[in-house]
C-alpha cells in the first residue's frame, strides 16, 4: 500500500527533504498549480548555522528550527509527510519511503549532507558530529555532564580527559564551536564550578590544512587564527586526525592529545539514496547535475543544494555546499517549473556569491563580501544582524534577539540544562519497528 | 573511595533532592554557617506546576527549570553534586550513593514523590506518567507522533487509536492537561493538520471520585467539570481505571476506549530509601516525622515536603502533598537549624494554607483562598500571576510572559516540535554503566 496523498490534476513534485533548498522550493511552488509533497525525518526546519550556540548553551533548539506545518496552514496543494526515503525507481517514476511507495510527476533530491568519517569507523563511533539539532543538543548534555563528573575525580590526568576538548576542522563550525567553548570557559565556568580550575581545560582545535577557514579569504583565515589563539585555543595546523579510541585522539605527527570529547567537523559528504545509477555520483557523494539541475538522462530528477554537484564556469569545481547557493538553486528550479506551466524556456542556473562570514566570540567575526574584508566588532554586529535576519519566524527572530541581548549584558549563556525526553516504555522495551 | 566534599569545620548538611523544599532549605542554609551539600540526579530545579505546559507544547522545558549551580555561585560553602541516592546507614550517619558514601551531620531527605501506579505493571509499563519535566517532553513528542502517524493512517479505528487521549485522574494536572488538549484540538490542531477532522478527536478525563479537583472547594470542583465539559472534554466520574494493553483502556464499570495514549496523573507516592526501618513509613510511602520533620528516633534525618508525612490538629491525616507545604516545612526546618547554632529552642511546624487553585484554559481558573472562592477570567489572570511571580529566575520569568502573550494574542503554542537530543553513539553501544 502506497504513502496516502489525495489525488490531484495538478502535476506532483516530491521534495525531499526541508532543509535550505528544499523548504525555499517547497514555499514558491506552494503558490503555483503544483501539488507539492515535502518530505522530511523531522516535523521542523533547522537552521544550521547556529548549530553551535545550541552545543554551547546559549540558545533553545526552538529557537532555531521552524515547525513545517505552521509554515504551509493556508497552503491546501501542499502535503507534509514525515517519512525516511529508501530508494528510487526511476523508470517507474516511483519513490520507496518508509510510509511506502509514492508516485511522483518531478523528484527533488534536497537531502542535504551528513557528517564524513572518511571510513574511520572508530571515529564514527566515537567522535561526535554536528549535522543535526538532535546531535548539537547532545554535544551540550556531553560536555556538561563531563564538567559534573571533572568535580567528583581526584586523579589530575582522568579530570583532564573529562574536561578538555578536540574539535577536528577549521572550517566555520570548528572555529565558530572553539570561540564559544573558549568564551565559555572565560565568563561562564569559573562562576559554576569554583572547585575547578578552569585555567586547566584545554582546548584544541585540529585543521588538516594551513589555514582556517578555508574557503574565504587570506584576511579572514588570519583573523580568526589570530582571535582564536588570543582567546587560548591551541590551533594545531597541517595536522590529521588519524585515530581515536575514546581517551586519545592520535594524529599524523605521531603526538597525541587525551581527551574524552572529540568534536568532528572535518566534513561532509552528501547523503545518498538507492536505485540511481553508479556514476551519477560525484565527489562528496554529490549528484552530478546540469545548470538546470537535471540528472543526467533524467529530465524529471533533480537535486538541489549540498548534494547537487554542478560545474559552471566561475566554479569548475562545482558550487561550495552552503545556504546561498541551496536557496539560489530552489529559487532557479522554482521559476524554470513555473515556465513549464506557461511554456517558457528553462533558464540555467548561475550562482551570484554574495559574500561568507564566520563569527569566533563576542565582538569577534570575520566577513567577506564580493570586494570587501571586515573583521572585529562592527564584522560582529553585521554577523549577529544577517542571521536574526535569516531566521525563519518573527517569534524565533525576537526569542534569538532576546536571548542574545540577555546573553552580552550578563556574559552568560543560561541554559545549562541537562535535559532528556522519557520515552514512553513500551518504546524502550520493544523499538518503534517492532511495534507495528 | 567516598563522594569527594572538602573538609569543613562546618556541620555538614546532607539534602537530598533540589525541588520546592531542599532547594528552599539549601538556599536559607546557605547564608548560615553550615557546609551544605545538595544532591539531586539532574542539574536543574524543576517548577512541575508548569509541566502540563511543557507536554502541550506551549513552553520550552528551560523555561521552567533552573540550573542548580547558577544559584549558588556565590556561596563557597554549597557543595552540587548529581547523584542518585541508594541507602543510608543511620547509626554510622552515612549516606550511599552512586558517587560513593558520604559522611553527614544532618541528612535531610527531600527526594519528593512518584507516580504512583498501585502495583499495576502493565500500566507502569504502557501509560505515561508526568512528574519530572523529561516525561513532558516525552508526552508532547508522543502526541506530536502519533498526529503525524494519523494522517498516513486510512483505516478510520486505527485512526482513531492514534487520535484520542485518555487521561487517567482529576486532580490539577490531569484537568490542566485536559483543558490544554481540548483548546489545542481547537485552535491549533485544525490549521496544522487540515488533512485531519478535528472534531473525531476525543478527549476523556477518568476520574475515580464523585469530583474533580477534589482538595479544592465544591465549587471549584463544579466549575472545573463545566469548563471542561463546554471545551468537549469526555468526563467520567465514579469510574476506575483498572487495566491498559496499550489499545484498550478498561475501566471498573465494564467499558473500555480505543486509545494509543493514556497519560496517568492518578496519583503519587513518596520516592523511597533503603536502611530506614520499615515502620518508618506511613501511607503512600511518606516517611512519618514529628512537627520538627525529624524520623522517629532519628533526631539528624529529617523529611521534608512530599516524602513527610506529619500530623498537625488541622491536619489529622497528614498535609495534602504540595509546593506551599514543602516550602514551608524548608523554611521551618532552616530556622531551627539556625536556633541550633545560637542554642535557640525548636520550634514545631505548622501549615499556613494561602489557598490553591487550578487553570482549565483560556479564561478559565479556579482560585479557592482561604475565605473566598474565584473562578473565570479573573481567576486565571491571578493563576498567570502568581506562576510567573514563584517561578525561579528573571530570564525565565520574561521568557514565559512573552510566550504566554504569544500564545495569547496568536492563539498558538508554536513549540510543536519533535526533538530529541542524540547521544554520543559509545553510549548507544555501551550504557554509561559499562563506561567506567
Amino acid at each position: 500500500m502506497g504513502i496516502y496523498i489525495p489525488d490531484s490534476t495538478q502535476p506532483r513534485v516530491v521534495i525531499v527533504g526541508a532543509g535550505f533548498a528544499g523548504l525555499k522550493l517547497a514555499r514558491k511552488l506552494a503558490l503555483l498549480p503544483y501539488q507539492v509533497v515535502l518530505l522530511d525525518r523531522n516535523n521542523y526546519h533547522q537552521f544550521q548555522p547556529l548549530f553551535y550556540q545550541v552545543a554551547m548553551a546559549g540558545l533553545e533548539p526552538s529557537s532555531i528550527v521552524f515547525p513545517l506545518r505552521k509554515l504551509f496552514q493556508k497552503r491546501a496543494n501542499v502535503f507534509i509527510r514525515l517519512a525516511e526515503v529508501e530508494s528510487v525507481r526511476t523508470e517507474e517514476k516511483i519513490l520507496n519511503t518508509s510510509l511506502g511507495p509514492l508516485a511522483y510527476d518531478h523528484l527533488v533530491l534536497a537531502m542535504g549532507a551528513t557528517t564524513n568519517f572518511f571510513g574511520n569507523e572508530r571515529l564514527e563511533k566515537l567522535a561526535i558530529p554536528m549535522k543535526t539539532v538532535g546531535e548539537a543538543l547532545g554535544i551540550r548534555n556531553a560536555i556538561l555532564e563531563d564538567y559534573e563528573k571533572s568535580i567528583v575525580t581526584p586523579d589530575f590526568e582522568e579530570r583532564q580527559e573529562l574536561i578538555d576538548i578536540v574539535v577536528v576542522g577549521g572550517g566555520p563550525t570548528g572555529v565558530e564551536i572553539c570561540g564559544a567553548l573558549a568564551e565559555m570557559r572565560k565568563y561562564v565556568l569559573p562562576k559554576d564550578f569554583s572547585e575547578l580550575n578552569c585555567g586547566e581545560i584545554d582546548i584544541h582545535l585540529i585543521q588538516s590544512s594551513g589555514v582556517l577557514l578555508k574557503g574565504m579569504s587570506g584576511k579572514a583565515s588570519a583573523a580568526a587564527l589570530k582571535s582564536l589563539e588570543k582567546l587560548g585555543v591551541n590551533v594545531k595546523l597541517n595536522t590529521r586526525v588519524t585515530d581515536y579510541d575514546g581517551a586519545y585522539v592520535h594524529m599524523n605527527d605521531g603526538t597525541s592529545i587525551r581527551a574524552n570529547k572529540v568534536i568532528w567537523a572535518a566534513g561532509i559528504k552528501a547523503n545518498e539514496i538507492a536505485g540511481l545509477p553508479a556514476d551519477a555520483q560525484g565527489q562528496g557523494c554529490r549528484l552530478k547535475v546540469n545548470r538546470f539541475n537535471q540528472l543526467e538522462g533524467m529530465e524529471q530528477v533533480y537535486a538541489i543544494g549540498d548534494m547537487a554537484y554542478m560545474e559552471e564556469e566561475a566554479y569548475p569545481q562545482g558550487h561550495p555546499q552552503v545556504a546561498q547557493v541551496a536557496m539560489q538553486q530552489a529559487e532557479q528550479l522554482a521559476r524554470n517549473l513555473k515556465g513549464t506551466l506557461s511554456g517558457r524556456a528553462w533558464k540555467p542556473f548561475k550562482y551570484k556569491n554574495r559574500g561568507s562570514m564566520a563569527t569566533i566570540g563576542r565582538h569577534r567575526a570575520v566577513v567577506d563580501m564580493p570586494h570587501i574584508h571586515i573583521n572585529g566588532a562592527f564584522a560582529w554586529f553585521i554577523w549577529l544582524y544577517v542571521h536574526l535576519y535569516k531566521l525563519l519566524g518573527t517569534k524565533n527572530k525576537l526569542f534569538v534577539f532576546l536571548n542574545w541581548m540577555w546573553n552580552y549584558v550578563t556574559y552568560d549563556q543560561s541554559l545549562r540544562l541537562i535535559i532528556r525526553p522519557i520515552k514512553r516504555k513500551e518504546e524502550e522495551v520493544c523499538p518503534d519497528s517492532c511495534r507495528e
